[in-house]
């Protein structure tokens, strides 16, 4: 007997990561949309912000009431900034609803690291400890349990997937590596400003926030953690003329000679029954449209002999594996559903 | 001798059709830039606002001071909004300095139709009547001893040049035509908004302002007075996922059949020795890219039997014939320089 | 109890329409793929040619014969060029499977109007008469017992559906129609093509085959049919610069006055229980980015009293409603699957 | 007295370099161009192939007669494919004409570096000894009295210019240096070809030729010869969706601890006078866009105290600094006429 659809609340619903979840969640057979809020003028029908909904969801967005979602919905996904997911993600969880947070909030096993690279103090210090780390191929047996699921930066999904078997095996070293990583626009939010207009970013390319952007903190904590060793990055975001996507070509130092095909088999060991990582043969490399409009992690590799460095090239789509994908896939698991189920 | 360079503002110099204006006079040999003002928060060197201006123009950009541009210069270049020159052209004009507003607040030859279509009364009602409208190919004799000019919108650039031969030689019926026209961005300026957001634009395409678009009435008296027939027009633009220029497909009803060939000779003999008029011969039509960083208006046709329709293919640049280029070209006529000079 | 799923082929499975066939029927719960083939050099794993199909679809693509397609498969999808189609739709028919062809070859009710237009002789022609146009908001009825299916072409698809109910009530002239359509890149096919590279195309626009377009007749031939007027149109093609996607821009004259409301009752009369028609309302015009990704027409209207014009915007996917959803949804009427089955 | 004109001819005149070539000549105030050719089906006016130059170049294209040309010009600009050029460059030689070659051909001191990389044997093994690299910031010298001018690529230009200065001074390491470039389609060439059709490139973004392009040996060869130190770098090329331009991110590791003022300081001190380099203040990076359109190379840089690294970005016009713009500015140089003429 199929059980009762899981009704969802989404909270933050007219950014691109909002549209992403709603329209991940329409097509999903076992959950039901209770509620849409966002920062509105007015309490608006969602398919006039997204026409792309009209015909397929005919329900308003209003401003954010805690008690009515609290009312209307069981599981609440967070799509709100850095710094406001913390006022409100406690309200839910005492009222007995789980909650998938897609900002930072959450991500950093203590107040302290979040404070020191997001600037501001944590809201909710007793919280931040408790929140389960949401990347399935590293942390599936911790989330399925989870109340408080923190979603993975999209960076930070990229970089940590295309990583972790190399260093883990200790085949490269845990200092030294460089993250070139490209996003597309999507990644920068849906919001009015200056530098964001068509004119500045079309036929434009550009790197931001070199050495101080706040996701290498999170790639690096997850990935010591993860593989035991004390691992340093340089993370160097760049801007790409493209709605969509995020490329990373990563460069480790190998500690030794090793064989595309043996990185190849070791990759294939780590990800090989995961739904969404894709191992490229050698020879290969992903393209970052390969990626979009899919919830894999494409990721391909080039061993240099002349410079003895492994070069990870890593593809996700910035919205589906790198946010809105990503946390359907962590509900499923939290739900006890298909872990594929309502994903392409 | 070489005469003493022109001494040039420009009011409104952080936009894009600012921009355009700074480079075209940075390689012009004839003038020289006295001043640069904007509506800007504090002074800043105008190679910080546009950094590919690094090394080429060492300058600062403040608030608009009026005296003191009038102490500075000769001539006043207004990129202001609409609404917003009719405050400051008198002020220049009074001081004996010549001026060409690139907004609409002077393109009509009374304040009624520029209220009628633009919703706010004139506040300079003496001085629209008296400018002159610069459209060097069909009004050059007026533009030589002008001290007030209008330079034309953009997409009237593109029609009315379309239009005029066919209309003047009463091949096309006056009434009944069709613009369906595509811009660039950048034509609608350099201000931070909702819609004009890169993934709001790119991979997207639409109609906007369909039947009440401001520039109607513009081509519609233009070609009216200029062929001495009652023109009417439907102006439906577009918007297209691209920087600069402007592509129209116009649709004309011919009154008699005639040959592609014929209309070529007529649209030469009209254009044949304008510098930045280029007719294709038939069976080649302008692209945008063709146009796109040059001066040129360029026109092609193709005449459909089948239906009785003669369609006029016009491309243009936006932000140079259809704004800056076309103020450089007018200023070289009233200062009496080479018409070319500073121009491709 | 489920039926069987029905066993599909894609013919021409490494082109733009090819790729989109298989990525719905993949997510279709009644079909299985069972054949792909195309004109390759030597047989390949089809996620090589397509690596977003990776851990996807394990199968191959070979070079087509005729007799293993027809051992394999039930339902034939033609994804091949013009005039080759008709070379092996007889070959499926007579072996007693059904074929939906995506080119033109099957589209006119008479060989002699294909000819015309195609400049070749129809190599089918007794099939060419006992095909069913595609269009399933027209002809559902026709199509249900198909077992040659025609699909229609992409402009056709979005002009038809635009002007139909506006013509067949009357309301507007059958005559002195113009289409103004843009198309997005994919359109052109998947081939090398100088004119096709991305510096040829990106930030450029161009109008193309200007009164010679073979969708023409198509448009014209169907709406008289339909309508029982003698429909004559313009259709000017053009280019964007965008991969999926076309808009078009038809202006039709008003034979009276008509309120948009009025207007809109009418096209909702029409459209209302479409599964795959969006009537806007007044005020709101569709948008490329709005219909693209989905298998939706997106309609919107404007009436002009200045110039008695009514102007209706019709947005599709040129893949999917333009072609392959489209395809799809015709096989599940065909097969009396539910219509919207696999579709979004 | 002003000197008469040079003569020049452009081989290869149809690529994106050789229209670019073209274009900067016609507005140079010290050059004629006496010969177009490039392997063409037949002799074509020039404005057929790029209609931007209808009205500014009426001149025929026809299939290179090397006594033809070598009848017309002084000085000849050889823009063809590698292993091409080095047929043609001792014809016009040993005529005693001057040739600027942008192919890779010349830009080794040995006949055997070209041949290990490039994989086929140097036609032309005396001259290639005999050649200046054209990188006027480090070889102005040399370049002036030269007669065979290898033009630089577009690659090692931005990149060289990057290193040069922390590498001479000893403040970065030699070796582990890794440049992460992205170039515009138009660095592919102008050739059919399916990877590059629009539908490939738009919305994508890929890496390629990892550990192996052509790039590498020329500017470990020229920076470690400039240096002398023995660099060696891993040079990682990806593919923008965009027309024009490189951005190249290069991690250096430094060998001690260094303040950006400082860096400021030194490569001002090696740029500060050089017309085409211009170097940004601590704090601010380059952006491809300002580049574009300019002979410019742009460089920036942040030092990360955390990892080490000095990360510098640089920005060039591929066409330009990359191509025909320092081929015009070494003509200028080799001519005795001022190096900026005819550039922005």
């Amino acid at each position: 007997m199929r059980r009762k659809p899981i009704k969802t609340a989404v909270v933050g619903a007219t950014g691109y990561t909002g549209l992403e979840i709603v329209k991940l969640l329409l097509n999903h057979p076992g959950v039901e949309i209770a509620s849409l809020t966002a920062k509105v003028d007015e309490t608006t029908a969602i398919d006039r912000v997204f026409p792309q909904l009209m015909g397929r969801l005919e329900m308003e967005c209003s401003n954010l009431d805690v008690d009515n979602v609290r009312r209307k919905a069981e599981l609440v996904f967070l799509a709100l900034p850095h710094t406001v997911s913390m006022l409100f993600a406690p309200l839910f969880l005492e009222a007995g609803k789980k909650v998938i947070d897609l900002s930072a909030d959450y991500r950093f096993p203590s107040p302290a690291e979040f404070e020191k690279w997001y600037g501001s103090p944590h809201r909710d210090p007793a919280g931040a400890g408790k929140a389960v780390y949401g990347l399935p191929e590293l942390f599936r047996d911790q989330i399925a349990p989870a109340r408080l699921l923190a979603n993975p930066g999209c960076y930070p999904t990229a970089t940590i997937l295309a990583c972790y078997p190399a260093l883990k095996a200790g085949l490269a070293a845990p200092e030294g590596i460089i993250v070139d990583a490209k996003t597309g626009v999507t990644g920068a939010g849906r919001k009015a400003s200056l530098p964001l207009l068509f004119p500045e970013v079309n036929e434009n390319f550009k790197a931001y926030s070199l050495a101080v952007h706040k996701h290498t903190p999170e790639m690096e904590g997850v990935l010591s953690r993860a593989t035991g060793r004390n691992v340093r990055l340089e993370f160097a975001p760049h801007l790409l003329p493209v709605n969509r996507g995020i490329l990373s070509t990563i460069y480790l130092k190998l500690k030794k000679e090793v064989a595309e095909n043996d990185l190849y088999d070791l990759y294939r060991e780590h990800y090989g029954r995961e739904p969404f990582v894709r191992v490229y043969p050698p020879g290969k490399l992903p393209e970052l449209k390969d990626a979009v409009g899919t919830n894999n992690c494409l990721l391909g590799f080039k061993v240099n002999p002349r410079t003895g460095n492994l070069i990870v090239v890593s593809a996700i789509d910035n919205l589906l594996k790198g946010a809105a994908g990503q946390a359907v896939q962590n509900m499923n698991i939290m739900e006890g559903l298909p872990e594929t189920e309502g994903l392409i």
